[in-house]
């Protein structure tokens, strides 16, 4: 049998994402990696789930155990309503929400609609939407997020193609992979675009409450005329565990209700097991105590690995690098001669891995970027691989002669 | 914002199920349901998943709770290729079976091309597939499955129209919703069929390991040839419980691994928290006892159901059911001029329910049928449930002038 005669053009449009292959390389133990996205496991509160979970078994295993609801158990989106001061029409619990990319493109984008995407943007993004295959229009960022001055302009210019995009995709807080923040004033301009041009804003915001520094800033549903425009994802992965694949999307009442549709025939709901557990977690207030725990111990790993790059990186004009207010990421950014690609298998012999910027631009473009993340590190480790990694590009920028 | 200028066509011909609006008239804590497709709550073995749970936690805190490989747990992984007789290459873990429906139908179905599927056959597969727009072409059933006669008639028209399906969609082992099994030698013609024009087979089996009567048919990837073409979806949702959202696929390697990739984008992992636990159970040889105790409650279910319908149902020329050997449902056909439809809300009204027969026909045709599920009522109920309802047939009979 000939599989190419029988997979589907977007099957056949699929790759093996580079990061994978590159992560691979990343399975040696002696290797620090910044590499990943990944929470510190060190800091899961197990016991505590042990304990919530004896009792969920306990008190209620029919439940539990059985098929819930597509739309998720009531109890926990009316909890999650409450907290976000919406409505529990407006909720739609998601396996985590890559689902939520997932159902979002599937109810919304058709083969060549536009979307706008930040250039770079989160790479698990680009694939969810990559499989119903729009046509990609980039907007760069700068230390305040997407320039809203180039989406006008591009908005401008759709707009006479009539090719305007379905969505706008932000991640608005610590984004990733450049770990910048959105201010208030340029969201609600970016919200003000969308209105003018009857667009929808899908916001995501895994990393949102894991805030080091700086004043939180509005999401863009709380903002006036947003709450009929703007869908929402939000996921337990980083602030509680991504092994329960648990996340939730807010978005308008009749978006949320197609949604629900799309996602019957996608895995009929979410697992009701974890999802008892993370309501009863969050009944007793056990979710925001553990918040806090994460913001000082990842506090402390950003500060170390900004500390790291003063101290380890060669002085060399070009190089610089983002100073996230919150997250799990921040970006450097090399000389435009060098090329994180190819650096990457000296860093890796190195023993210090971090993922190409590259990855992160629907184009490939961009070469001379990286991302380095700084939860899943210990803080040894982060010095250690800062000293690594400072080397690596110093001997780099020496053998490309640019002056250190 | 008008929502329609939005949605992608697929959204736009999205529509609520059926099944779903039917089922809400079914809340009502006063009325029996044989609807739905639920596993009895009472068999849940809750003790035994606490107490795992509570080692998994334990002993590998770190890693159940951890993003995982989107291949699956490679630990459960090889136990399963074990049980199955495979390798590790040829299985993928899903969150349960019905992703699997949507990774295979993103992967191979193009807008226009057709599949073959059961007329009728599981609700579910029907929705999973509608998502990427094929067209239907529906094979009838008898006592053992799929008609293999009008299965090859329709392959040679398919052939000459150069329209032959991508795949053929079977449920072999108690099919939902008809309850029957395909022998052992139809099965080998469905692979020679599918050998000679070269197809693949999309093999459904949630119910497989729940057999009370007759002898086990070889799954078709076991049978030669089957190994290069045929995928089949496994799910922990009957044999354990619904909760976990926990399945597996087999198939080709290079199936397998285009669905990892689509999977990556669709939910990045399965739980691995879920996965954790599940691969202990069996890791402990739990899960084949519990299977023995729910082989021997359904059994009795079964036949209480059957003995209910012999003993309630009017004597009327052109009603008839199946006996399946296994599963969750079994299949009841009325005489052509009643409509199971219309007497549904005659049934609610009587405190019983049922799922419409129609609703399982892509085109929704043959609305003289009804699946009866017997797995989620207690003994008692269906005593009182067959009661109920032969009373209504019987009425509707009376009404219709139909020859009681």
């Amino acid at each position: 049998m000939r599989l190419d005669d029988k997979l589907s053009l977007r099957a056949k449009a699929m790759k093996c994402s580079e990061i994978r292959e590159l992560l691979k390389l990343v399975a040696n133990p002696d290797i620090i990696s910044f590499a990943g996205g990944m929470p510190d496991p060190r800091l899961f509160p197990s016991k505590m789930i042990a304990d919530i979970t004896s009792e969920v078994l306990e008190k209620e295993p029919e439940r539990a155990l059985q098929y819930g609801p597509t739309e998720g158990d009531s109890q926990l989106r009316k909890k999650l309503a409450e907290w976000d001061g919406v409505d529990i029409d407006n909720i739609l619990i998601t396996t985590a929400s890559q689902q939520g990319l997932d159902l979002v493109s599937k109810i919304l984008i058709d083969p060549g609609d536009t979307i706008i995407v930040g250039y770079p943007t989160y790479l698990g993004g680009l694939q969810a939407f990559n499989c119903y295959d729009p046509e990609f229009i980039g907007v760069p960022l700068d230390d305040n997020g997407m320039r809203v001055d180039i989406l006008e302009d591009k908005l401008v210019k759709l707009s006479r193609d009539k090719k305007l995009p379905k969505f706008i995709y932000i991640v608005p807080d610590f984004q990733n992979p450049k770990g910048v923040t959105m201010p208030p004033d340029r969201r609600k301009r970016v919200l003000e675009l969308a209105i003018k041009y009857d667009l929808l804003i899908l916001s995501d915001t895994p990393y949102r409450p894991l805030r080091y520094s700086g004043e939180p800033c509005p999401n863009f549903f709380h903002l006036e005329g947003g709450m009929e425009r703007v869908i929402t994802l939000f996921t337990f992965s980083k602030i509680l565990c991504p092994g329960f694949r648990l996340g939730y999307i807010i978005g308008p009442a009749a978006i949320i209700n197609k949604l629900v549709i799309a996602k019957q025939g996608t895995d009929l709901c979410t697992p009701s097991f974890n999802q008892a557990i993370v309501r009863e977690i969050i009944k007793k207030n056990k979710l925001k105590e553990h918040i806090k725990t994460l913001v000082s111990a990842y506090r402390e790993k950003r500060d170390r690995m900004l500390n790291g790059l003063e101290k380890y990186m060669p002085k060399i004009e070009g190089l610089q690098w983002t100073i996230p207010d919150g997250g799990l990421f921040l970006w450097v950014t090399l000389p435009e001669k060098m090329d994180a690609n190819i650096m990457f298998n000296k860093a890796v012999k190195n023993k210090i891995a971090y993922v190409v910027g590259s990855a992160f631009y629907y184009d490939g473009g961009c070469r001379n970027t990286m991302r380095l993340n700084f939860s899943f590190p210990t803080l040894e480790e982060i010095d250690e691989g800062m000293k690594r990694l400072g080397m690596v590009v110093g001997e780099e920028a020496k053998n490309l002669m640019i002056k250190v």
